[in-house]
């Protein structure tokens, strides 16, 4: 028999005192509603713990009176991974966990706990003369547990590696209320299974993260960024091939763009005019960041090498910071250019990069096939084989109708994304909008394997229910 | 009842005909014996599958009736983890499970059978114009399956990462003999808890890796190689931080040596010379690698600024081929040439990169004080934190006796290691050799963790019963 609303919340009262439990309607709103407005359930209450002993407690008290947590941290997220699902969970938030544990420049890395936002995190990495490399759009609310809890990605990953990569060691509180003490600052350890990689990722459903050790870097001398005209996705990913073997490392972004995201930069007044000199179908964002004491110039001298090479047709380099500024301005309003354009219906996908040209060229005659008039907008981070795959409504076509339609698009464009070898998450994990979904396409015995730890892990089922594994 | 050796060859040779299994004692030696000898036991056959459909069937009937299965690859791990322990097990050798399923050098990455070994694998990256940088002593003989069993390391962790970082997924036998079907070449892909870096590290205890796809990069235009007198570890640590804020991910090594390892060389006749002007009580060995385009001399110019800042008092840059050759090969004799010193003490340990000195200092205070006359000879990884914790006998001393006290030698190390949050286990793993030491300086939660999951995957422990977990 599951507690009451009328049970739940004089524990949780009696665990964190008043002000640390929420269990108001309306004071709830910003807790179960999420950024894209998708979900719409309820919760019993939000527990705000200020300790990780608090995190301990309520975990202790909900695996003993059978109690569904969902751990919360930014609410930024995409799939509806840390908002309701069955309505009778108690979301934890651990916005309060906020500190710095331990900074250590010199040996290159920060300890944090969890409830830090991302820009608060790449704040404290400046202040020691470092750099914390991770850049999503949303860093200004999430924070470190939820980054770490999704494996957040961004436009770095290419060179610094994604969420899980940036992370050394992790302290989490378990299903029982166990901590798990991994928050170490090794580059090397070999002594047992990878527990943290484990976590990082899990969504919330294994443990939650309370504390992490993250990698700092050197914060780079210069960058030496250019938009550069493109005729094919093939003929960006030549050149990707060429620059990466230029810059090696040091290429820290190599961003893809259509046409028809500056088209519609232009149109709706985000854009003053055409980037470059002269139009092209395709566009390539290109990045290089320069170590300190090393070489300027490396990036003009690769472009004219493209230029000759016959890859590059046209193209801009930034002379000034504000001009560096309106190039990645154009990359980042991609997205919300979209919306100002009417519907669309998103993808966030991956395939092996050499796959790229690939999964746009048959992606988009899929989903045109499906819905005819669709405009793709195909856009994003190719040097990681990670694309945007979203389309805009048909020019004058009615955007709910539209977004009704969407399941045919989204057949479509996984059906190509399945057959290259792909993924169906790339970044934003599976939450409670992928469930069905990863059912279908995920390799039978991983399922089996994630189930058997779920289980060995969360023997109750207390955290996240239904989210990940359904 | 568990099977006797006159049931379990004959079942062998059913499922993998006469050439696939090997049962005298005698033809089993090499299979048996690994490379320090400090295990001795007999296993009931060794199977030597030639194909993922012959590991799956050896698996299927070993869960089925119950028979230990011991995963082995090159047969080259230093803690026992790939030997018997019982005496009742079957040996699994993925020797023959060699092969070259594909290679992309434009995305960037290969995918090996598990059996090719890891200096094949560098000449198959090499073949196509790219570069697999993982180097260890042993590469002649590591095989992939094992070097991500084992998480393997080497000299140039700091920029490109251990084995775990250096793979994009695998393929592995699980113990009931279904097939994890995990071999993408995804830079990014969150459907999922991870379960490729809960396999990679594992040591055999919870699948057989039989296929990997693993990263390529871009050969470097060039390497800059020298060797740096420095004061002391506080003072190269110091100058790891300079480097690296110079260098960024383009400095691949920055290995510590003590002025004793120097002296040892000169004494049996490894090293004709000083290696520099002056003689120095610690070295540094610091290499970068120049990316294609990148302009040259970013080493002078970085150890000039280093000889200003005091950090360097003296010091020689590699100008030829031979001269780089040299200077690697003070490095990495250090270990041969503790060998001809007497009998040495050795552990594989690492701290947080700002810890070393501290752990040289302490460690080396305790060691003396357990066992006068020792001979600390501590050298390798320092921008990792890992070092070769090593002690040579007291000159004249007994080499056997000298062995006989190794445990106080351990207890006084591994006490220091762990009061700086260190790991008893930086690239070596915990095989056999470290079992008991592993439950004493585990976090009790990530060995409850660790437990769990063996038996959610393992549920009859057949898979390297007694490794890691004991």
């Amino acid at each position: 028999m599951p507690l009451s609303k009328d049970q739940i919340v004089p524990a949780l009262v009696q665990l964190l005192g008043e002000t640390g439990v929420v269990s108001e309607v309306g004071d709830m709103a910003g807790y179960v509603s999420e950024p894209r407005h998708r979900f719409h359930k309820q919760a019993q209450a939000v527990a705000l713990p200020r300790t990780v002993a608090e995190v301990q407690a309520v975990m202790e008290w909900a695996n003993e009176v059978g109690v569904h947590i969902i751990p919360q941290a930014g609410n930024t997220g995409l799939v509806g991974g840390q908002v309701p699902l069955f309505e009778d969970e108690v979301i934890l938030s651990i916005s309060r966990l906020k500190g710095v544990r331990n900074v250590d420049a010199a040996a290159g890395h920060m300890t944090l706990d969890a409830g830090t936002t991302l820009q608060e995190a790449h704040d404290i990495a400046e202040d020691a003369g470092m750099m914390f490399p991770l850049y999503i759009a949303s860093q200004g609310s999430a924070r470190i547990g939820g980054v770490l809890g999704s494996n957040a990605g961004g436009v770095q990953v290419l060179s610094y590696g994604n969420a899980r990569e940036l992370c050394l060691g992790v302290e989490a509180v378990m299903a029982d209320g166990s901590i798990y003490k991994g928050l170490n600052a090794l580059r090397k350890d070999n002594t047992g299974y990878d527990l943290k990689d484990l976590l990082v990722g899990s969504e919330g459903t294994l443990g939650i993260i309370t504390a992490a050790t993250l990698k700092l870097f050197p914060k780079p001398d210069a960058h030496e960024t250019a938009l550069l005209n493109v005729a094919s996705p093939e003929a960006a990913l030549e050149l990707f091939a060429m620059m990466r073997a230029r810059a090696g490392n040091t290429l820290t972004a190599f961003e893809l763009m259509p046409r028809i995201g500056i088209d519609f930069q232009l149109k709706h007044g985000m854009m003053a005019q055409d980037p470059t000199a002269e139009m092209s179908d395709w566009y390539v964002l290109v990045e290089i960041s320069v170590p300190k004491g090393g070489a300027a110039g490396g990036l003009s001298q690769a472009v004219e090498s493209a230029f000759e090479a016959g890859l590059v047709s046209n193209g801009v380099i930034a002379e000034t910071l504000s001009q560096r500024e309106a190039l990645w301005n154009a990359r980042e309003q991609m997205s919300e250019v979209q919306s100002r354009e009417g519907a669309s219906i998103k993808h966030d996908v991956s395939v092996p990069v050499a796959a790229v040209p690939e999964l746009i060229a048959r992606g988009s005659e899929a989903a045109q096939k499906a819905v005819p008039g669709i405009r793709p907008v195909p856009f994003g981070h190719l040097g990681d084989g990670n694309i945007h795959f979203n389309f805009s409504q048909p020019e004058g076509a009615d955007g709910m109708a539209f977004m009704d339609g969407a399941d045919a698009v989204h057949d479509a464009v996984y059906a190509v994304v399945r057959d290259l070898g792909g993924s169906v998450s790339a970044e934003h994990g599976i939450g409670q909008l992928k469930t069905g979904l990863l059912k279908q396409v995920k390799d039978p015995v991983a399922l089996k394997m994630m189930k058997a730890i779920k289980s060995a892990l969360d023997p109750k089922g207390i955290l996240n229910p239904g989210k990940v594994l359904g």
